[in-house]
């Protein structure tokens, strides 16, 4: 897996929020193996560690051939975001282009 | 009735938001007989289980020629969705084309 | 004058919201005789009764040669329409066309 | 009929477009006397005479009570406005809000 | 079959434009008996004969639950309307909601 | 100045909220002489008087060739407002058109 | 009178076009003395001399305060401008902000 | 590669117009290997044959793992289309997300 | 450095708030040295002392050739604002346009 | 100078457009020094060579420092561009934001 990378925040002492938006994410869909198309909403409040945008934008190239649900995708973007920065608090929004009629919204959160 | 088919919540162990929204929701007003459309916003917090977003799907089809008012249809909803998953949280929210120079929108929640 | 009717709320153990919104109420202005143009957003929590629709519509074409202005109007639907149905919650906004470069919007609230 | 006034064209050396939009324009349905409610833009070359603004907002505001078709409504403003200012050009554009889930719109058009 | 209805042209001395858009329709896909949806506009300059709105509307009800192809609706809605009315000029266009990523718009015209 | 009119609140018993929008404001910059234009919104809810908006519409006029700072003029008519009508609450909040790359926008606000 | 200052067209060997839209234009109405808002666009292709911004925004401002109609303002501009820097084609459009319910857009063009 | 599949067009005795656009466009950029997403517009006018909606879809996907060039992919897919179909006329469109501060679109065009 | 200026605040009995959006701030990406384009929000409750609006937009303009990370101005502009003017409570909100398929966002907070 | 740079035309047998959009363009205004915005839009039919995406991207970026005109950035572009790359055909617009309350834009072509 790419290694997600972290930098020293410039500005530990104040709560601060940090937010980036990939509108061009996708996955495969684990049933039909079809494409999946989303936007990933990621923002967070740093403690010690910054995300590194770069190494971010190559994490989620990784799911490209991936066959994963809604559910879990968003909820393990936040697990794995987590584990490597430690915020002080983060949410992960996906919303998902038209299937069968239907978009979707996921969105998960985390409090330090 | 098409059987409304769930799966168990893949990360039960946090509250996280769900959001299906069907744009083509279509039913029939029970006075006149002409079809009404909608757009059907769900959204919920799963506790075991998730809906499985086909069978949902079906499950919105029903409706299609069926003579039923809009806060009957939008309550009925509710209730069937919350009997099959249980969910800690859920909202049902429909929005109605323009009938007589009105649209008609209805909320309804259910908190566990 | 027309007779708001009603019928028994269907899901009354239940809070839910009603949202009717009509974009084409139109009215007199008292002073000058000339044309109001605006939408009227009705928001109401039933209690035992629900508005009528098709009456609800009658009921605000009534308004369609009166003289009355922006205040009055909004203050006395919600009188009226709280007479009628006694909700638990009920809310009229009216937003009107630009008269004299400027656009008004007026916002009465009942509370049971 | 209100007199539909006329002032000379201050520049009749040129052909120029002049063009008044009313977005406020109400008639009545000749078939239930419900409310029709519409967008009628006004285009046209100026030979010898302009329309006077404030008199043709008076015509207008006689359909309000009038029952008719939109077909016809869009044609006899068109033959009223080019019989009192005989245009070098002229057209008239009606559009209309929502009825029985069907948007319509008329376009008529005089060439001297 | 609904019985297509038609009023003589009040205005037929003239070339003038008739739109109707009906952004309610739907009928049946005929491989999956899922249902399609789409906005219908019509466009056409009427000869002797125009197109009556009421009629129109239930003429297109009629495919609510029938299976047929985008291309094929299209053309025939189109063909229908010929035969009725004998319009000098008119225009079918179909626009229909998202199915497997893909929108799809179909435009057929006939002159007479 | 242009006396500011008010008439009697005529649900005085209520708290309701007023809003008149005007976007077409314009004053003078004290520094450059050139004009400024912005959209001023008031929004209150009136005790014993509501303001009259003949009388509002002439009152802004008054600022057309006057040379005065975007702070200011947000505060003096919140303060010349209040002094006419006593509201239980008042907000004025001017939002003004890019000079030197930059919109700006002031908030005030008046609570009895 | 502001005198509208011109510079050597630099690339005169090219037909191209050069577009300058403001929208902040204020003038009076020349019967109520209220001001009028609007958009003036000037398109125009240069032949010698192209017209200076600086000085185009100060023949602009002489408007402010005086009385002229709708028609007039948008022909007397395309005089003032083609005299001063006599371009190959050149065509003023302007468009009203909202008076008595409605719109009002004037379109002059001059060709060398 | 996948077949491309055709229909019989069911209506060749007249000229008419099939969109279908595709927003869930992506391929390899050939230099960088980073995923580029575009939407892809096609429009024809069938002659004998209608190229099958899903097969389209499916022919799509291929370019999901595949570097090639704005410029290539729209002329190839052009290319290809004709080939299966033999239309009338046929028009391809690819219009690109962001990459470096840039969108592009190509637009390329056969007629028979 | 660019002296940031202020002036007294002309209101200092109330709470209300200054807004400045600037939309054409941009620095330089200190890894690429490649120009970074964004929206700088400063919204502010003056104390004591306001904020000079040309001295802001000389102060912005020094990051025009200078490389700095989007967390780190934002916290920057905030500080030294902060520094300059002393408010009451102060936000700065820096917006982003599209790297490498993301826009980034920072939001930065001071309370007095 | 950056070197411009191009690569072979791959379907040269085939008029088709290239459109390049570029929104993050910024040059100096050489009377103030201050900043200008502008969006560069490149549309070209290429005829053996095709314009290299970076090298445009680096080439727009000589202007950043550089004290130019609206009227001559956006012919001297058209000219660079069409020396370097000899299309059948060129257009340059050039979009820029607001100075002074007005938006300039300005459109150059070259035929081949």
């Amino acid at each position: 897996m790419t290694k997600l990378e972290t930098f020293d925040n410039p500005h530990p002492y104040r709560d601060y929020e940090i937010i980036h938006i990939n509108n061009e994410f996708t996955s495969l869909c684990p049933k039909t193996g079809l494409p999946d198309f989303g936007t990933i909403t990621l923002k967070y409040i740093p403690d010690k560690l910054c995300i590194e945008l770069k190494s971010l934008k190559y994490y989620y190239l990784e799911y490209r051939n991936r066959g994963i649900f809604y559910e879990d995708v968003t909820n393990q973007i936040l697990n794995d975001l987590v584990e490597v920065c430690h915020p002080r608090y983060m949410e992960v929004v996906s919303e998902w282009s038209i299937r069968g009629g239907m978009n979707s919204k996921i969105i998960a959160k985390y409090q330090a």
